[in-house]
Parts: structure tokens; sequence; C-alpha cells
């Protein structure tokens, strides 16, 4: 590995690292705005349903009133019921989570803030932790297209494939594993955690999440009596963290794909923008490869963006056979 | 306006018109399948309601059942509250509002389909949904690029800015002018319709949505009584529509800016690709623009990624001074 290429996995590194600080900011400030704002809000509710249960007879007013109470308490987080999670939704793990699905957009809204400030600091939160975020994504991503796309690609096509067959049979296989490794296994898993899960209902939380729609019909950890639950959360932030790059990969190989087919002129969109990492080891390596040396370390850019009437469009490939 | 301008913005309209078209289809699909499951859910939960009234002494244990059912269903977005919003969650406009959230990935999570087959239809609506509406936006923008983007920046350039200052002062006014016209504008409306809202829920909302995170604490048309319902949720349709397309036109000027100030190389991300649309009349326009005659309908991207050494940098900019 060249120092170019370290330095660029230590800049990454670098980012992470900020990432999970400004998650554990965050949760530090969601926890301490909306905490005692969720304890007052806990201890009303209880108050009006110990009221609600010492009157004599049942009365259609009353019970209207504490439903009022208690279904706004419930778009808060916050159940009336005895058998309910015990668990606040703002403590450390909790708050953690919910500051990780504001800044990757996943949003489940299964707790959300409940004063004013929280809902200004969210608003801030997310200004600066959304896009810090997609930068996070970006750059893992980008330093993860050598190994998972370009690299395969090039073996395919070492092996005697044309590009656009070899982009098309790594697609197939990129997608299998990522149908596999974020959707099938995980949902596994997520059915014998939580009880009352179906299958269907993981794969439904998997795919909606991995697509930060987000519903949050359905969310992890919640159940009561749960163990080892911040954990749980924690891990189920890290899968959330690595199934979006691994999505984004996935479309960022489809749309070189769909550059590789034409599809991206055809419809007149961008193209996909090719990484400046450090492609020069397969383009150097391969026996078939006997261009002539590169002008320098920006080189790969210029030499596979000059080509670009539609005909030339198969030698847009990064690891084209030349 | 070029013949292949006319027919880039023709195909934009036909993905425009495919994507309301797909919209539909998919309100009437989750309108059949959710309705009448949810018209089942309201009654057993009333019928339990008034049983639960017919008692003679209040009982806990009887409160925590009913408790249980009412909390359960309003997660699903159907109330026991008699003042509550009479509506369905899944008539045509809130179907289709509904399928708007998912492919968007805003996923406000108000209301959730209640069966199986909701759930099914949902991830194979959002597979196909998703990505097509991602395609929609970023035709729409690559579109909006020259006259929203290139032109101003150009004009900038015309009036004696150099393309660094020209691109700062140009993004600075495009933030304001999507500040006040998908932020606090947007946000007097909706606080002016939606009586319990205050400016801050509204803005909190606006951004919520514009970010697709989509927390669904605050929906715009969940409230009893709302006259023309319908037709105000198709308009905030529009307008998720539209600020999400904008939202998107000023993260790629903020990328064309970043990779300007050379940026997005530091950091070793992804640069802005350069739209290929109808980008010669300002090209050929200005007084200062000598260059030779373009080769090709393609010559303004291999002319701006040649220079990519770091210190040529600046023409980087499409509309450069020469």
């Amino acid at each position: 590995m060249t120092s170019s290429a370290s330095k660029s996995w230590l800049l990454l590194l670098g980012f992470i690292l900020f990432y999970v600080i400004y998650l554990l900011l965050g949760a530090l400030v969601f926890s301490s705005i909306e905490r005692p704002v969720e304890d007052k809000l806990r201890n009303d509710i209880q108050t009006m349903q110990r009221e609600f249960l010492n009157q004599t007879c049942i009365n259609a007013t009353a019970l209207e009133e504490f439903l009022v109470k208690a279904l706004s308490a419930s778009e808060y987080g916050v159940s009336v019921l005895k058998n309910s999670s015990l668990n606040s939704n703002w403590d450390m793990a909790s708050s953690m989570f919910f500051a990780n699905t504001l800044v990757t957009t996943v949003g489940y809204g299964h707790s959300t803030p409940l004063s004013d400030m929280g809902k200004a600091f969210s608003i801030l939160y997310a200004l600066i932790g959304v896009p810090f975020t997609m930068l996070v994504l970006t750059a893992s991503v980008q330093r993860l297209m050598y190994p998972l796309v370009y690299a395969p690609q090039a073996l395919f096509q070492r092996s005697g494939l044309d590009p656009r067959p070899a982009s098309q049979l790594h697609f197939a296989l990129l997608l299998a594993a990522v149908l596999l490794c974020l959707f099938v296994a995980p949902a596994f898993v997520f059915r014998a955690i939580e009880g009352s899960w179906s299958f269907l209902d993981a794969v439904y939380f998997c795919f909606m999440s991995l697509c930060t729609v987000g519903l949050g019909d359905f969310v992890p950890g919640e159940q009561p009596g749960q163990k080892y639950r911040s954990l749980y959360k924690v891990v189920v932030m890290v899968y959330l963290f690595v199934g979006l790059m691994m999505m984004y990969l996935l479309l960022r190989a489809f749309h070189k794909m769909a550059d590789l087919h034409g599809l991206t002129s055809l419809l007149e969109l961008p193209h996909c923008e090719e990484p400046e990492g450090d492609l020069r080891p397969i383009l150097g390596d391969g026996p078939t490869d006997t261009g002539p040396p590169p002008p320098g370390p920006l080189h790969h850019r210029a030499a596979t963006k000059q080509p670009l009437e539609p005909a030339a469009q198969p030698s847009y490939n990064t690891i084209s056979k030349g």
C-alpha cells in the first residue's frame, strides 16, 4: 500500500472517529434536554391514570380526557401500560440511537423531542450532522470502490470477460451478497431477538431502514425486558451505518454499470464519478495491460474521461483490457 | 433552445408524468389493501371501548387491556378519540401521500401498513419507487443546473468576479432563496393552516421533511375538520418534491464550490459531475470566450476534466473566463 493510500485510510479513520464523537455529544445533549421533560410527562400520565381508576363509576368524558393524554404521551414514546418498557427513551444509548437516526435521515420517530429546546437542537444537530454523515459515507464508499468494485471487475476481465458482462456479473454477485448479509441474515437475527416480529416484519424493518424511509412501526430494542439493551442499540447503529454504506456502494456500482451500457448518457443523467484512489497496482499488474506509463497520480481520471463518444464507452471502464 | 435541449426537457416531462402515474397506482393498491383492515380495526376498537364503558366498576386490568388495544391502534394511525379526525388513513389522497413518503424516503410513519400484504407491497413499491424517484430528482436537477447555477455564476464572472468568489456569492444567494422559499414561507403557511403548530414546529417539520428524516411527529392534514384535505395533501406532496429537488440542487452547487476550492480533492472525495446539457450558449456567448470550437456535443466534459492538477482547479469551473 502506498503512503498516499494509507494517508487516505487514516483520513477516513479520522472521519469515523469524529462521527462517533459527534453522536456521543448529541446523545449527551439530547439526554440532558429531554430526560427531565420525559420524566415529568411519565409522572403526569401515571397520576392521571391513578385518578381515573379512583373514580367510582366509569364516565365517558373522563375516559376521553384520559385517552387524549395517554395517546399524546404515546406519540412521544411514553407509554401508560404496565408491562411497557420501563427504559427511558432518553438514556444515553437511546439518545445516541435517536441522534444516529437523525443524521442518517432514517428518522424512525418512535421517540421524538418533547421540548422546544429539543426540537431546535434537533434542527441544528441535523444541519451539521446530515451533511457530515453523507461525507463519511461517501468517503468510506470511495475507499471501498477499489477492493469491492474495481478489483473484482478487473479479475473477471482478466479471466476473459468483456467489460459489460464483467460489470453485470459483478453487480449480480454484489447484489446477492448485500441481500444475504444486510437483509436475510439480519432479519433472522431480529426475528430471534424481537419476539413479536415475524420474518416479514424483520425484512420490512431492514428494508425500510436501509432505504432511509424509517417508518418507525418496528424499532429494535423497544420491547420490555430485553437484556443488554444499550449494547443491542449500539450494534443496530453499526448495522445501520454499514448497511447504508453498502447500499450507497451498490448504487455507485449500478451507476457505473449504467454508464458502461450508455444508459446514463441516453437519459441525460450525470455519470458516475471515478475515484482517484490507488488504482495503479491493478492497471500495471495485468498481463494484458500494455499502455504507456501514467503521467501522474491523477492519470486515471484524465485517461478514462477522455474517450467520451458513445462508441468509445466500453473503455469508460476503469479496468479496461487496453 | 436547441432541439436536443427540448428533447431533454421532454424526457424530464415524461419522467415526471410517469412518477405521478406511479404514485396514483401506489395509492390505488395501498388503499384497496389497507382500507378494509383499517375499518375492521376501527370497529374492533370502538366495540371494545363500548364494552369497557358498560362495566359497572372500573377495573385496572380491564383498563390495561383496553389501553393495549387503543395504543396499538394509534400506532397504525387509528384513534379511539371522539374528536379525532374521522378521515381514513387509506383514502386515495392519504394513500398517495403515504406512497409519496415511501418513494422520497421521508417516511413519516404516522400511518403504516397494518397487513402483511401491505408490508410486502411497501417493500416492492419502494424497491422500484425509491431509485426511480432519485432518477426523476437527479434528472430535474441536471436540467436546472444551467439556469440556476451555471448561468448566474457566469453572470457574476462577466461582471468581473473571479470563479471562486463568484461561486461563493452565488451559493450564498441560492441558500438565502432556498431558506426563504422552502423553510420560512412554508412555515408561516403551515402555522396558519395547522392550528396547533407553533412557528418552530412548522420550521421543524419543513426541515425534518426536506432532510428526508421525516420523524412524523408533525404531519400536515391530520387535524380533525380540515377543509379541502385531499387538495392540501397534494399541495404538500408538490412542496416535498420541489423542496427535495432544491435541496439536491443546493447540495450539487455546494459540491461544485467545494471542487473549485480544492476541498473535495483534499478530502479525497468524488468530484461533482458536470452536466452534459445545453452549455454551449453560455460558452459561446460571453465576450471573453475565445476558445476553439467544441469538437462534439460532449466537448464540455472532456475539456473540463482534462486539467486535473490541483493548481489548474479554478479552470474546473464550467464557466471559466478562458
